[in-house]
């Protein structure tokens, strides 16, 4: 499908539902408001779904599924401050113009999600106008797309039309179908909703299966958390045995993914299980086994590769 | 690493070694020399790789190791008429600009691969100037890379500097250590070189573990095989038990891909195996389990996908 394209001249982005004065702003009211710039990783949730095992359902993406960025935008607390939330508001809801079918739907669909209006009301929450210093690019949501800090990408919505606010939950498909976490097969009941971004991080280099030079090496990697900032990250080069911490190339950013450096001293040939483990200043640490659900989402399973040193 | 960045008018293509006349051509000489053109299929040897199981050594391709372009240029057999190959050549080495170390030898590398003479002048190998009708781009080999049709893509060095003719079979790493298929664990003794693409198919549509809507479907993919036409593609929806011809998109064309669709009409819910297998005009054809070798090349083993229809 072709990402959705728009012409700014008749572009408006609609603020309704649950609010004192409907808005409807034009691209350039919207650059005309204070704006706020910040660095924000975003991952999506079946990020490292390929690497389940045993596989789950959905696309096999293996390390690529994240990014970083510099956005600059309009904070959405001042949309909402403008529009008036009325006291009755619960969610506010994002639609987007890029439309397609689902399997378990029969009509056309926008892709919709939600906020509550705590995380829609923080200060970081953007409508943002830019990506890396220049106008979104029509495939990062030309040109208004929310970004949520902190919490996974499928909420940051791209190529914004309509902000509705609604007295009650949400139930859109991409909010209650997609993005929950079923822990038990066939289980459609019990879900939990997926949200903030867990403590993760990934080896870049050397890549599973490669063979290296014996001698100094240096494994690179990231790694990264929702809205707690990763503040350790450790390396096996023997499966788990020993950890010993990497150092970091990135200072502490709220929100940003940070590069690491293990040097690695590989005198003698043979196989290595390399592995990374990320922890965050909550406390959380990544785990050997990420919990298992039924579309393999959240994967933060300490990653690990096998190498062959010569 | 960079791709090897040229100025043509510095640029010299040198033919020399057991010739009668060494030769030292401009990028413009090469332009003028007479062109043809054909569509070739470039496919890695290591293509597939990561569906290997167990897993094999070397980077984890998956499906998208394999291209297709138009190519335009001097039949390398030209170039060697003119400079005359003497009776006792036996190989000829093409020598590329990009370098690099590698893990078993000391010193800086040049890519470097050769060609046994009937090969070399066989009336379609190419000295390709043009990919697509625009001159190579910097990534494909600008200004002037081999196109060895049929073959697995090793052989067709880009960034060409140097062909040299010799009496005695070329043994440079890229020869005689890699691309060559070893199929006894830590036998390193018994190998055969990697020459002639095999047969092969790839499910481009679905993917692994998609969910597709009940009702009619159809597959999509691509077929290929190295000098021989790719002749009949099947396809299975049930695991392997039923094969069904596939529908052509495309006719057949020498060393080309062809692509094909399948109408699958997929009217009851549940879990599918979808498996592709081709067969080319020499009789060959794709089976269950390719070949087993240390670095897991050439795996043209059937192609199956898992897909849930809701």
């Amino acid at each position: 499908m072709p990402y959705p394209k728009v012409d700014v001249d008749e572009w408006r982005l609609s603020v309704k539902g649950c609010v004192e004065e409907p808005l409807h702003l034009t691209y350039n009211d919207l650059l005309r408001l204070p704006q706020i710039t910040q660095s924000v990783t975003l991952e999506c949730a079946g990020n490292k779904r390929a690497l389940r095992d045993p596989k789950t359902r959905g696309e096999q993406f293996l390390l690529g599924a994240i990014s970083n960025a510099v956005w600059t935008g309009v904070p959405l607390q001042t949309i909402l401050y403008l529009a008036g939330i009325r006291p009755e508001a619960q969610e506010i809801v994002f639609q987007g113009m890029d439309v397609g079918f689902r399997t378990d739907i029969p009509d056309l669909l926008s892709y919709s999600r939600s906020l509550p209006v705590t995380k829609a009301i923080h200060p970081d929450t953007l409508l943002a106008l830019f990506m890396n210093y220049e106008p979104l690019p029509a495939k990062h949501g030309f040109p208004v797309r929310l970004v949520v800090p902190g919490w996974y990408a499928m909420g940051s919505v791209k190529w914004l039309r309509r902000i509705l606010v609604i007295e009650h939950p949400f139930d859109g498909p991409y909010q209650s179908r997609d993005y929950v976490l079923y822990t038990r097969p066939d289980d459609y009941a019990h879900g939990v909703p997926i949200t903030e971004i867990q403590v993760n991080s990934s080896i870049a280099y050397p890549t599973d299966q490669q063979t290296v030079r014996r001698g100094n090496q240096y494994v690179y990697g990231i790694a990264w958390s929702g809205s707690n900032n990763v503040t350790e990250i450790d390396i096996s080069t023997d499966g788990g045995h020993i950890w010993q911490p990497a150092d970091w190339i990135d200072s502490e950013q709220r929100y940003t993914w940070r590069r690491w450096s293990f040097h690695w001293k590989a005198d003698l040939p043979g196989e290595y299980m390399i592995m990374s483990r990320a922890s965050d200043e909550s406390g959380a640490v990544q785990r050997q086994q990420a919990l298992w659900n039924v579309k393999g989402y959240v994967n933060n399973s300490i990653h690990q590769v096998k190498v062959y040193v010569e």
